[in-house]
């Protein structure tokens, strides 16, 4: 698939972040940095600016705030073209600062909401816009959202200063024909307006509903490294360049910091296909049931899983 | 997705065989009998029907040959109404026998070839039919083939007296396009006969690419629990399962299975998602290179292996 537009962004730091409370090494950083830039990645997104006061900075690593002057500290020296993004949660703003977007190593604020904070995401979407950043909105649970209370969103959103706008599956729970009738959807309801989507890996479909949008048009992609992130992780990144044909893509760094960085940390931390994870997809339900179970000693006992969540659903 | 015509057959004994030259135990695949049939699967492949000339005894073990007494010795006193199928490559004939159908446990035979063996595929295959067995043509590695040979084979099947005629993405190379491409092609030249799919995991699209052959009206979809098979395995039957609606479906035995059987095995043997099986995916290559990388010390070097395989294409 070869289409300019498309553009790439790497979650890695992010929703890998999720896994251990935004815990990775300077080292790590600057290593997927490094290698993002040599192989044509658009963006990097390293992690939330979150609120200090809603979370406190002795529970979370450096990426849960991402401050400016922490990611100039991380890429200083690199020679890149890639841009930065960082994520804000749109319900829970507090008195976090954003810099003007000429005094601040960050391109884009991507707003993360439900359905039921699009106010709150559209008045951050608007003072982030106001600072100079590009901005996203990801609306997220789509899969459980109200089809008229979703539409009303994207109508509100349309008439928003927003540039991207992204289908979300957040509980991995979505097959192909639905992130083809969403990205219509999005598509008919946001004139003018770039698509983006957002898929996790519940039950391996990240990748492929990852295309589907690219086929319907979606032109920005999210992927991460060996698919890190929390629960069943995302759309691997190395698959995304392995299919997209523009030459400015490069493989060989990202297998290299695979090799060097994901490999030996899959074995620390766990992420990816996992049965529970396909469970809760499968039944279109949030992922912490299943990511609790996976830290107990009945992290294996799938079909006592399957009929504990399948009963609280009846 | 609900239609009832679409029949699920597993091949876990069989896939998952080729990795440890067939040496499961009869505890083993009794258990995986026991958990089938209790799940509503329609088929399960035992192994291949191979030749003990070609391939010694005292080399691989029992569903390597799959002797109906053996398979009768495994099923005995289930309670199941699960088909049985194996396997036989059609260029790898010689002494094998095949005893009537109506004295055989074994109901559906599925032929496995390349373009180049079709007429050995059948003549094999009006044997078998002969014998009064359900059959199949698996065409395996088609994403290398030229199409107007492929074209001729396919012309060359309508006229026999085959059941089923499977799309084999041997390789994990194709993306659901080329599935939908390809499964057009087969319906177009093989009026009135069944089609199958059979999907690889290299780029974790084997289950996707089989909803996709499932979208477009094949109804033989073939599946393996976790995913189990050579290299980077096939599209997982739990996931199968999730998906189709036909209430005879059961996934709760299959869930247990997992939990008893795969998820120790996968620590003993491996398979699954790892990136020299990507990398032979995206390039389109046969996975021997992959699958001799990964038993050597190098096995994780994966920008090294690229340029490897890489070179030696251009």
């Amino acid at each position: 698939m070869y289409r300019e537009q498309i553009k790439v962004l790497d979650c890695t730091i992010r929703d890998g972040g999720l896994i251990n409370n935004h815990y990775f090494t300077d080292e790590f950083v600057r290593g997927v940095y490094k290698a993002l830039s040599k192989s044509g990645i658009d963006y990097m997104e390293f992690g939330y600016r979150s609120s200090r006061e809603l979370f406190p900075p002795e529970e979370f690593g450096a990426w849960k705030y991402c401050d400016d002057d922490k990611i100039r500290e991380v890429i200083d020296g690199v020679e890149s073209e890639l841009k930065i993004s960082i994520m804000v949660d749109a319900y829970r703003v507090k008195e976090q600062h954003f810099a003007p977007a000429d005094e601040s190593p960050v391109d884009m604020i991507r707003v993360a909401t439900y359905v039921k904070y699009i106010d709150s995401a559209i008045e951050l979407i608007n003072k982030c816009r106001d600072l100079g950043y590009e901005t996203t909105c990801n609306i997220m649970a789509i899969s459980k959202e109200r089809e008229p209370d979703l539409v009303e969103s994207l109508k509100q959103l349309a008439k928003a200063p927003v540039d991207i706008v992204y289908v979300v599956d957040s509980f991995g729970a979505l097959f192909c024909e639905q992130i083809e009738y969403l990205v219509k959807l999005y598509k008919e309801h946001l004139p003018g307006k770039t698509l983006g989507v957002h898929c996790h890996n519940n039950q391996q479909l990240a990748f492929s509903n990852t295309i589907e949008g690219i086929i319907h048009d979606a032109n920005f992609v999210d992927g991460s490294l060996y698919g890190i992130g929390r629960g069943p992780g995302n759309c691997c990144l190395e698959l995304l360049v392995g299919f997209l044909k523009n030459p400015k893509f490069n493989i060989k760094p990202i297998l290299k910091v695979l090799q060097d960085y994901l490999i030996p940390m899959r074995k620390e931390i766990e992420w990816g296909y996992l049965i529970p994870y396909m469970i809760t997809g499968i039944l279109n339900e949030h992922p912490r049931a299943a990511i609790a179970k996976r830290k107990g000693p009945d992290k294996d006992k799938y079909a006592q899983f399957y009929e504990e969540i399948s009963e609280a659903l009846d």
